[in-house]
């Protein structure tokens, strides 16, 4: 992450607290924390202030890593990073007062983190008590927007999830005989191994009558000739999460799976066909539901269509029939419609998509024929 | 799990509940949620009542699973899972009334969830208001006493970090001309093809000067022949940790690497035999601590002793300058002393060990004597 495009974030918040005439904002969320810095440990606060300049927190262990990561934000040592950096924000500066409107992440701050807050700013000296403010998802509706370095690092995402898909199939890993967590483990170890950070979430790996379970957890299970093989699964790289899932038959397709296959890879084609700018999430997620409820099985697409990817494997915007919003250029979303039939047999299928101002980029590339392996 | 001892779990809050005139409690926490019932999913909460019986939440996606891991508490399907706990607590039941006094963990609970769920129990009908009232980290206490499934797993964690290293040694993957990175990695792969669920944090690979950064993350660095080679790691198995730091030399060992191993090991001796039933956690780190202040080294040991493991890397107690309290029977406990000459390298020696009524029993069985490979 360049210290370039670590500012401009900064920056754009900077904007939103002076438009909600904040003083300063702190920033608690670890994530939001490694948004707008770049740095990955795992104890840090950030300090943006309306006027400049801004103030980073970390405690002793992180003191080399924050030198290398954030080099271009002061940086505060002290373990209890969140009174420390409010204790700073409220100190008269030279040339200007202590900050009096402060903005925080409620959705974020424990009951308990907020109360030591409380006690930092009654000590505050001079004038009249600071107020704390919440900022709401300030932080995450930025985020939901992606710039070119996050869609190179989602990009890079997907294609290890692609490759090490690719790689156990060519070398006959979802074989029948296997257990589920077998697979399982072979995926995760095969995207270490390809440069991923970590899987980007438990994978799922789900067999016969598992594959009915939308979030079956692999266990002992052996795979078996004619059975569903569904797989969700992702890498992280530079922070950034991939997800993708395939469902596979193996050794021979039976009728009813080919049927409710087609099916959802039809309502999954819809749905990213819809994906555009200013396209509204419920109508986004209808496009592709309807493809299934007008098949008959509405009752067994049982989730919503897709959810944003990035920092977080789920984050804003959610593409559902609850969901609120419209897409906008640079947002990253699944699209991942299924059909399940309990104690039978399921069927999903999920890509990651950016969107543009033309056709959605898709960056999980696996091909979504049916694959009978 | 067995749900025999997730429900002693559940009783032992109850207890706790009983004493501090509580009517129920809600457990938000994740992981305090899994202890207390071994359901492992991403969204769940616990409504322990005092008089009986208990209630668990979890959203649509989970209900087979919550089935499965959860067949002795009742199930609630909402995807709200706290403010829906909370309007159970409050509605009066057949032969009883609602919850008058409910606790609630104030160190989880964010201060928006926190707004929700006055306004659920501003809504609650007949009678006086209900009360929230912090039971603190109440369920952190009961889990910084491990119970036998519990040391198991934490054994079974151990013994696959001692397995991948020994196995990563033995294929000579720890050579000169690697890089951090490319150990790292392996390593971590290794530990998920021996069963791990994931490795317990970002695997510790630190040669050369490096070495003398107690959190340095892997990077492209090669390992040099007369380098220090430091890996701090474990795995995850059931969702417990394991935790371990071994130092090597490479090629060959200079005096001055020599002398400041044998410091650290003695260090980490001393703390280890310092680990008993009723000792202080501030004479336990003295303990480790004296030894290399004694030879001059104070300066360079700029961390805490150790800390508690469990379905948490870190956890109660933490035994260091700064802890309070003492050491009980089954609680799990790293001991971690380390020198480190920055700019020049660093040696950390760690191990995992269950306090007992004997001595320690060590989990982590790697050999600490000096390896020259």
């Amino acid at each position: 992450m360049s210290a370039m495009r670590t500012a401009q974030r900064r920056d754009a918040l900077r904007a939103t607290a002076a438009e909600r005439e904040l003083d300063a904002v702190l920033v608690t969320n670890l994530l939001n924390v490694r948004y707008l810095t770049g740095f990955t440990g795992s104890n840090a606060a950030l300090l943006v202030r309306a006027g400049g300049p801004d103030l980073f927190a970390t405690d002793g262990r992180y003191t080399t890593q924050a030198g290398i990561q954030v080099p271009d934000v002061e940086l505060l040592v002290d373990r209890t990073t969140v009174p420390a950096l409010a204790a700073e924000a409220v100190r008269p500066r030279p040339g200007g007062k202590g900050a009096g409107r402060i903005g925080y992440e409620s959705h974020d701050l424990t009951v308990d983190a907020h109360a030591s807050l409380l006690r930092v700013l009654a000590e505050a000296v001079g004038g009249r008590e600071p107020e704390l403010v919440s900022i709401r998802r300030a932080v995450e509706a930025q985020r939901a927007i992606k710039d070119d370095d996050e869609i190179e690092a989602l990009r890079r995402a997907c294609a290890v999830a692609d490759r090490a898909l690719a790689e156990l199939a060519a070398e006959g890993a979802l074989r029948p005989g296997r257990t589920e967590l077998q697979v399982g483990r072979e995926l995760d170890a095969r995207m270490l191994e390809l440069g991923a950070e970590a899987p980007s979430f438990e994978t799922i790996v789900a067999t016969g009558a598992n594959s009915a379970i939308p979030h079956h957890r692999p266990d002992a299970t052996v795979l078996q000739d004619g059975d569903f093989l569904k797989l969700d699964f992702g890498a992280t790289v530079d922070g950034y999460h991939s997800d993708m899932t395939r469902t596979v038959v193996l050794g021979h397709a039976a009728d009813w799976q080919r049927e409710i296959y087609d099916l959802v890879a039809a309502s999954q084609a819809a749905g990213r066909a819809a994906v555009a700018v200013g396209a509204d999430v419920v109508a986004v997620d209808a496009a592709s539901r309807t493809v299934i409820e007008n098949a008959g099985h509405g009752e067994h697409f049982t989730h919503g269509l897709g959810h944003g990817v990035g920092l977080e494997i789920h984050e804003a915007p959610g593409i559902s029939p609850l969901g609120a919003g419209t897409l906008a250029a640079g947002m990253a979303v699944t699209v991942e419609p299924g059909v399940y039939l309990p104690g039978h047999g399921g069927v999903r299928i999920e890509d990651t998509l950016v969107v543009t101002a033309d056709a959605p980029e898709l960056l999980t590339l696996t091909s979504k024929e049916l694959l009978v392996i």
